[in-house]
C-alpha cells in the first residue's frame, strides 16, 4: 500500500516518464491511487474479519482511529482529484486553486499513513511477542524495528523527491505544437501551482511572453487566495 | 515539546512578528528550538530514569528508536542552523544552498516527532490500561485517542502554515534603507529559498531590477544544485 502510494506521488518526478504525455501521466497517477485505495479497503476488511473471528473489539485503538481518518480523507482526495483534475469539466482557475490543496493533502495523507503503519507495527509487536516479550528485544523485535526505521527513511525520501522544484516534470514541448494559437496551454494549469505557485520563472522560459506570465501569476494568486 | 517546536516553525509566519527585525526573528527561532531541545533532553533523561527505577529495558521499542533518531537529527539541525544561519561567517551562496535542506529537515523532524508521540501514546495506553483493558475502550482510552487525533490535526495545520508561500514573512522594508547601494540585501538569502527557490516574483516586486532578479535566480539554482 505504502509503495503504491509512493509511486503515485513521485510518478511525475521520474525522468523516464517525462516523455509520456501529461494526460497519460494523470491516468497513471489516478490509476496507482485507485490501486492503493483498493488495497486499503481490502486490508481494512481483512482486519475487521480477523478481529471478528478472534473476538477482538474493532476501532478501539489510536492506530485504527487515525488510520480510518486517513482512509476517509484519502477517498475524498481521490474523488475530488478525479472530479476536478481528470474529468475535463473543471475550469482552469478552479484547478489552479485546488492544486496546492491537492498536493498538500496528498503528502499529508501519505505521512499520516506512515505514522499509522508505525503505530500498527508497535501494537503488533507488543501483542504478538510474548515469550520472550518485546521488551527483551528478541531478534524479531530488532528486525521489525529496523523495518519501521526504514519505513520512516523511505517516507522522508519520497517527501524530499516530491517537494524539490527542480525534480518537477518539465513543461510539455508538444503543447506548443498542438496549440499554436497561444491561449492557456493545458499544461499550465497544474504545473504553475505544483509547488504552490512557485515556478513563474520556468513559465518565463517556456512561454516567453510577459502577458502569459502575468496570466500565470494571476492563476497563482487565485490558487493562493483560495487557501486563506 | 511539540508546541515549542511548532512555535519555532511558524514564528516567521505570525503577522505580528513581521514588524520585528529579521535578526530578532532568527534569535527567537533559534531560542525556541533550543528550549525544545532542552525539553527533549530532559524528557529523555526522565524516561531512562523511570525505566531504570522500574527495571524496564531501555531502547527496545520502535518508538524509542525513531525518537532517538529524531533527537539526533534535531541536534544536528540545531548545530548546523546555528553555525550557518546565525553566526555571520557563512557566505550567502552556502546559506542559499542549505536553506531548502534546513526547511525540509525541520519539517520532516517535526512530522517524525509527532509520529513518535503517537507511537508513545499507543504503547502507554496498551501498557497502562489493564482493568479494563485498552481494547474495552474505557473513557481514558477514548480521551487519549482524541488527544492523539488532535495532535495529528495540529501537526497538519502547522505544516500547512509553514508551506504556504503567501503566509511568508514579507521582505524587510528597512533593508532598502539600510543598504541603499543595492548588492545582495541580507534579507534575500533566506527568503529566496524559503519555499525552495520559489518567490522570484516577490523579489521582483521588492528589488525592481532585472539584474538583481537574475542574481536571485542564480542563488536559487545554487540551492537546487546542492540538493541533487
Amino acid at each position: 500500500l505504502v509503495s503504491v502510494l509512493s509511486l503515485a506521488i513521485i510518478v511525475y518526478r521520474l525522468p523516464w516518464t517525462w516523455k509520456c504525455s501529461k494526460l497519460l501521466m494523470k491516468f497513471i497517477h489516478a490509476g496507482l491511487n485507485t490501486i492503493a485505495m483498493i488495497l486499503a479497503i481490502v486490508s481494512m476488511v481483512a482486519v475487521f474479519d480477523y478481529h471478528n473471528a478472534r473476538n477482538i473489539p474493532n476501532m478501539y485503538s489510536l492506530h485504527s482511529w487515525i488510520g480510518l481518518t486517513a482512509v476517509i480523507f484519502y477517498s475524498l482526495q481521490l474523488f475530488l482529484g478525479f472530479a476536478v483534475f481528470l474529468l475535463p469539466f473543471a475550469p482552469v482557475p478552479l484547478r489552479a486553486a485546488l492544486m496546492p490543496i491537492h498536493i498538500y493533502s496528498g503528502l499529508t495523507i501519505f505521512a499520516t499513513v506512515i505514522a499509522t503503519a508505525l503505530m500498527g507495527i508497535t501494537e503488533k509487536l507488543i501483542f504478538s511477542l510474548k515469550n520472550p516479550a518485546y521488551s527483551a528485544s528478541p531478534p524479531e523485535a530488532t528486525f521489525v524495528n529496523c523495518l519501521g526505521l526504514l519505513l520512516v527513511i523511505f517516507g522522508a525520501l519520497i517527501l524530499w523527491m516530491a517537494s524539490r522544484p527542480h525534480w518537477k516534470r518539465p513543461p510539455e514541448e508538444s503543447a506548443k505544437i498542438l496549440q499554436p494559437i497561444g491561449g492557456t496551454p493545458e499544461g499550465t494549469e497544474a504545473e504553475s501551482t505544483m509547488t504552490d505557485g512557485s515556478n513563474a520563472d520556468k513559465s518565463d522560459l517556456r512561454i516567453n511572453s510577459e502577458a502569459a506570465r502575468k496570466q500565470n501569476l494571476k492563476l497563482d494568486e487565485a490558487g493562493q487566495r483560495s487557501t486563506m
